[in-house]
């Protein structure tokens, strides 16, 4: 396209953004309009994509991180004739595919879900990296970013990434158009003040009129071709631009047109041009996702073993049997045991430093291609990047996360390095696994498991070691539990996972000997909950005890009586769980402490079956 | 002191460190050992502090982002003064206050929690502000940080901030010992390469050997009087420093020193040197809490008005009946309604742009001297500064979260700005306190009932408009509900909150005509629950149905749970909650499509009931 029918492609994509607008009666024309040029030249001339086969491995891969631009990328898709006028006026309707943000699980040229500002940089270098270290099909990830959005810490923690790993495959436009929603940024228009921020990440930058489509389309051609350096291209734009009394004006973020009519026409009125997108070069993907026989490791019964280690084992053993696994670590592999899996997987281990939200937007971006990530840290810092695992949640993305060092049971460290707000948090994530395993077998049957599920998947692991209980060959599927003691005479069940699990079993054996015959259940499937387990023991014991090395609130506790939420008679329930705020000392000290050991249970136990005897 | 006797003390900070982690069995002495000249010539040369009043408003303020050099704080402590010998070598010990991480819970003179890394600075941020614009007795705020740490978005969300608001009264020295736990940082001993993107934030940077004591001295000193800018000290240091065989050697992270004995006859053995700290200079607070009377907003019974509008007003209110009430926003407070109190009290207004986690870190900074911070985000955007709030419970802080837009009720903007896990992130936070009102009297009352409470505080709002239902004058004690209709022939009981308290009592004036009475409860106060009142709606009616607009893990449902686990009978239950991923649909649209809008209610009820006497 020339330059005309370039400014004319921009204008009908403002047009086509104020129409969607309107019909909807809310949404983003003003901020789809400042990029409208930005993305006019990079559908017309750069990005190399084929709508009718998105999953094609050489196709470019582009994420709307102002997701709330979605008007603008609508009206992209109509351009390049991938959806109709008709669809395009559904925006933000009840069963519309075009939701006020825009999310893959509803269409398939959307990479990741945005909306949450931040996120789509870390994402795309997530996707640059799977790009460049293991699909190598030669695809260029292309961002485009507001400037509000560039206060967000996550994004510096993937401009960092990108630049220290040199992926010339990522290119962030940033539609510099000076107004946030409640007002001016911090920079307005100084362009020069995000390129000196790129520069310090070690990126290279190009400082241009947004508007001005010739120069744009120079820009987007010196990224493609800059070697050994990810590319910024700082656009000063307008927000509303094309309609007076619109443009650059504070007060209208995220509102239709006052005047949609006058301002179409103003705009030159609806245009019909179809955008020929540049096919993707031939490519196929490298990695086949068997690649051999393998086995889990196996331990036998009584030996000690962490938890931790069986996951660094068993991760590694499926490495070796598929090539789609990769691992990911936040600069702790040495302790969730993950640097099992770089030894012997370097090529599909990714080092994502002190950065959590980098390393679940790099799951997140590698997912989206094909790949299996696992990206480990401890429990308590997965907290950093809750935003992003909620926001994989949105996106439908198949991630799995492990978090180890969970619960006081850690000891000395303190409650800093504890986690026990991480099954509240990963329970309410929607679609979620939560898996708590308490011996090394059990976790390596459930770290080979969760590659297979759909959605967020959480594995906890924990510091210190355990005995085996289970024997290798056991089984343990998702959504399951194991009875671990069970008689005719039981007056009581316990139910724990992970730790608290060996701290149930000697409860019951002290109960026993004092007559009290005791039901052991293992729930090591936290969510979903083995419901149908949980309410044979309930009508067979009348009374429950939960126990778990975390906060009562949204843990164990709260998944048991998952069970007994549909109107069902509900058992006499004990719930045990870490109450106070813990300081340092002794993993034993700790489990007294927080009223979780093995005595306490047993405490709390006797006191219930007595109690349900007297009423 | 002297090049001589500062560099003893450097030692005698290493010597006590090696030891102290030598009783403890663990800790991390490496790392306290690399900064121990930093730490030396702080302390004798350029903190100006009381340690026997460390509520002195003109202090310096210190802050180990690090936290996990305790030792050396310790150290210094003990040189200090303030700790003895015996207490030293109490450290991660049961009962100890010299914790694995330091907190303010335990020693008066540790500003915020730390041990999750990134944190540090950002709350550095937040009490530099409080110096600077607000409390003016001309305290310095110095903040020590690792290397490794600088890979966090969370510290260049700081520095953006910092630079931005010319903060010359902070001055942050990094630690560049070149080693993180696992291995080698990204960046060695690459000075350049931090000082570059700290320069690109517009701070002032200093690079220096930082085990050179006087050229330490001198940036210290310079740090001090730059003016305009903030200031960052990059020291080239070595891990495990004065250690032969320890010394820049890799896998000796968090580990006592392997031969501990020799390691401190080789630092030169015990010292004893007591440093005399400068005192601060004469200063008294600027701010008194009252400033006069006020009067909470009213509004009479019928009008429509969002919960978020009355905050707005509500916080405005407290802001001129109180002067230690300051104002944070995440560039959305014309949504959240914090922009009200901008217009009243610019002075106490901190606009923290989209930077969610330097929202709450300054919240907690604010809070650490004196003021009680109101930080406002969309409740889905939170999300985003988990790891901060969980921090902030371990200090102890007084801070009030308000997370607008909450819930599928917001309609057509879709699951990314949803707040649907909120609740249950709140909740798991130990010593929290979660509150949800649904109208605009009940929201007033509850704003300024948050002022006085401890640890963290969170109000949950929502966008539309809804009708007022109480008079100007109930009250609402946190930790209680209200019964907004009952009779002695109650058969049933909705518990709700927030927008499902409208759908509840509709519910229930539905299942009235088909002659099921029901009663209902508003339960603003999510936590602490009013326990009693739930107890004597199970005994009274039997069958309790929960209806709430969030995920159904965590939330209400469970925190109705909390009033059974006790072993008591528990009702018959029905939870009703948002169990599948919404869409983009207008707000009645979304809450019939969740099955919470008042015909769900009422079908989910009139089920349980005729269950429950068919049973």
């Amino acid at each position: 396209m020339n330059t005309g029918e370039l400014t004319d492609l921009g204008q009908q994509l403002r047009v086509d953004s104020v129409r969607a607008a309107a019909a909807a009666g809310s949404g983003h024309p003003t901020s789809s309009m400042s990029a409208a040029d930005l993305m006019a030249v990079l559908l017309a001339h750069h990005l190399r994509y084929d709508f009718d086969r998105p999953a094609h491995p050489g196709n470019d891969r582009f994420v709307l991180s102002k997701g709330h631009a979605s008007p603008l990328l609508y009206s992209a898709y109509k351009a390049a004739g991938a959806i109709d006028d008709e669809e395009l006026l559904t925006f933000r309707k009840l069963g519309s595919r075009l939701e006020g943000h825009p999310t893959p699980q509803r269409l398939p040229w959307v990479e990741t879900a945005t909306g949450s500002l931040g996120q789509g940089l870390p994402v795309g270098v997530g996707i640059a990296l799977a790009g460049k270290r293991l699909d190598r099909t030669g695809y260029r990830t292309w961002v485009l970013c507001g400037d509000s959005e560039l206060a967000e810490g996550s994004v510096w923690e993937a401009a960092e990434h990108a630049g220290y790993e040199h992926l010339d495959n990522l290119t962030v436009i940033v539609d510099v158009n000076r107004l946030g929603q409640r007002g001016p940024t911090r920079h307005g228009h100084d362009l020069d003040a995000y390129a000196r921020r790129f520069q310090a990440f070690d990126w290279h930058t190009i400082e241009v009129d947004g508007h001005d489509v010739d120069a744009v389309d120079r820009a987007y051609g010196e990224a493609a071709s800059t070697k050994g350096q990810p590319t910024a291209i700082l656009a000063r734009t307008l927000k509303g631009k094309g309609v007076e009394g619109v443009q650059d004006r504070e007060g209208l973020h995220g509102k239709p047109l006052p005047e949609a009519e006058e301002a179409i026409a103003a705009l030159g009125g609806p245009r019909d041009i179809r955008v020929r997108v540049q096919e993707p070069p031939a490519a196929r993907m490298l990695h086949s996702v068997h690649t051999g026989n393998f086995e889990l490791p196996k331990w036998d019964k009584g030996e000690e073993v962490a938890t931790r280690n069986a996951f660094g084992e068993a991760l590694t053993a499926l490495g070796t049997g598929r090539g789609d696994i990769v691992a990911l670590d936040g600069e702790v592999g040495d302790s969730t045991r993950a640097e099992f899996f770089a030894k012997e997987h370097p090529d599909r281990y990714f080092e994502c430093y002190i950065a959590e939200q980098q390393l679940v937007a790099s799951a997140v971006g590698l997912a989206s291609r094909g790949w299996v990530p696992y990206a480990a840290t401890f429990a308590a810092f997965l907290t950093r990047a809750y935003d992003f695992i909620r926001m994989a949640s949105v996106s439908g993305s198949g991630i799995n996360l492990v978090g180890s060092h969970a619960g006081v049971a850690i000891g000395q460290d303190g409650p800093s390095q504890m986690g026990l707000e991480d099954l509240a948090m990963m329970r309410a994530v929607h679609g979620s696994t939560v898996l708590y395993p308490c011996d090394a077998n059990q976790t390596a049957r459930l770290v080979g498991a969760m590659a297979g599920l759909e959605g967020v998947r959480y594995l906890r692991t924990s510091r210190g070691e355990s005995p085996v209980i289970y024997a290798p060959d056991e089984e343990f599927p998702v959504g399951g539990s194991k009875v671990l003691r069970s008689s005719g005479a039981d007056r009581l069940t316990l139910v724990a996972a992970g730790v608290t699990v060996h701290e149930a079993l000697a409860a019951a054996e002290a109960l026993e000997q004092e007559g009290i015959a005791v039901r052991v259940i293992d729930l090591y499937s936290v969510k979903p909950v083995d419901r149908a387990t949980l309410r044979r023991a309930a009508e067979e014991t009348g009374c429950l005890v939960t126990v778990e090395d975390h906060h009562p609130e949204g843990g164990i506790g709260d998944a048991v009586l998952d069970a007994f939420t549909d109107g069902r008679p509900v058992p006499r329930l004990v719930r045990l769980g870490v109450r106070t705020m813990p300081g340092s000392a002794s993993p034993e000290e700790q489990l007294r402490a927080s009223g979780i050991d093995a005595e306490s249970v047993a405490a709390a136990g006797r006191l219930l079956v007595e109690e349900a005897v007297v009423r």
